[in-house]
């Protein structure tokens, strides 16, 4: 291993029905069709656009989708396979979610849906004795300081406009960057998340979805690495 | 527009229920469930495992979500939404789906193929007076004819070992070129496109999914580009 980088990706708009609208009618249907119990589903704009309408900051919430592609870019990345990169899902709800080593995620969304829902009820997903999946109460900071990085890099369109291969050449020097990710449908980074970013950068004048800043960002740190 | 590329995705594992096992359980089964026609449900590894065990190139075929993933990591580009890039589906039955410009295909999985449905039932999906998709019954090379491109690059990991950015560099110059990636989930292009190819590169040591080639090829072109 001769580097080795932390993707987090931020504030994502990953959590279980919240209980002010647990029940309400579009989320008890659709709880019942999966023979689940409406507090035990995730939030998702799809099935509960109409519940969603009363939720603070209801836009940027229940996007699982969103989640499930950024960490399928991720986890197919060379940097990921070769055991160079760890990543983790900071929740708009303050839970951190690690992902184990050579995860193969589902490919089939609803398959994602129902590992992530069993995440939150048992903490903890294992296969045979390896780890997928572990899932704590944790802040942002409190992450920070347990990964101890050397930077952390966000991405954002609030960030200062730099091209993408000037921000890898100068991080992939050393080992144990964090680069931060927001997964959230629109929007800027929480006012947590802000302070806590060593460089912030733009890295497109367009806006781009989470996935593809994901596979740009990783892609150009991969060509500073052996693999 | 200053640069007109084409993606084709090519031999890719999207077609209907076939005939041959089209009165299977696990097929008859879930088309009731979605009440549906099997033979207008699309053919998916996810749900159709055992009655695709009998059919021939079976490990190649029924894949709508690699399809899906690979469409959204194309249309999510700069160089699409700037109608810089023309994207195309040629499927392992030789039909060729072309996609309008700046089409936001459904990013829930179960809209998309309910949507890829509607097109080989309808032939054209269209909202309001723009066209979305279109399906003709098409061979590899009738689709060449029709776009003749300047050049032709398919990306196989049989191909030549060649940076991305020299292949970027060189075929960027000039407008029209073609870009093939497999949308099978192992094995290589068939004969009949290896045979269409001006020329056929391995962009990386490590077998890469097709929308990990698909995020790469399409950043490095863009590069060239003025967005």
């Amino acid at each position: 291993v001769n580097l080795l980088l932390h993707l987090i990706i931020g504030n994502a708009a990953l959590e279980l029905v919240p209980w002010e609208i647990s029940r309400h009618p579009a989320v008890v249907r659709n709880a019942r069709i999966r023979e689940k119990e409406p507090a035990s589903t995730l939030l998702d704009r799809t099935l509960h656009h109409t519940a969603m309408l009363q939720l603070k900051d209801g836009d940027r919430r229940g996007r699982p989708d969103l989640i499930h592609f950024a960490l399928l870019e991720a986890t197919s990345t060379p940097l990921y396979i070769q055991k160079m990169l760890k990543v983790y899902v900071h929740t708009c709800r303050d839970y951190v979610i690690h992902l184990g080593e050579s995860v193969r995620l589902p490919k089939t969304y609803l398959r994602f849906v129902g590992l992530v829902e069993q995440l939150f009820e048992d903490g903890i997903i294992r296969t045979g004795n390896k780890t997928l999946l572990t899932l704590k109460k944790n802040r942002f900071k409190d992450l920070l300081s347990q990964i101890e990085p050397s930077k952390t890099v966000g991405f954002s369109r609030l960030g200062i406009r730099r091209p993408l291969e000037d921000i890898a050449e100068e991080h992939a020097k050393q080992s144990g960057t964090v680069l931060v990710v927001g997964g959230f449908p629109r929007g800027h980074f929480s006012e947590e998340i802000s302070l806590n970013l060593t460089a912030s950068y733009a890295i497109h004048t367009l806006p781009l979805e989470a996935h593809v800043i994901i596979a740009r960002v990783l892609y150009e740190f991969e060509k500073h690495a052996t693999i």
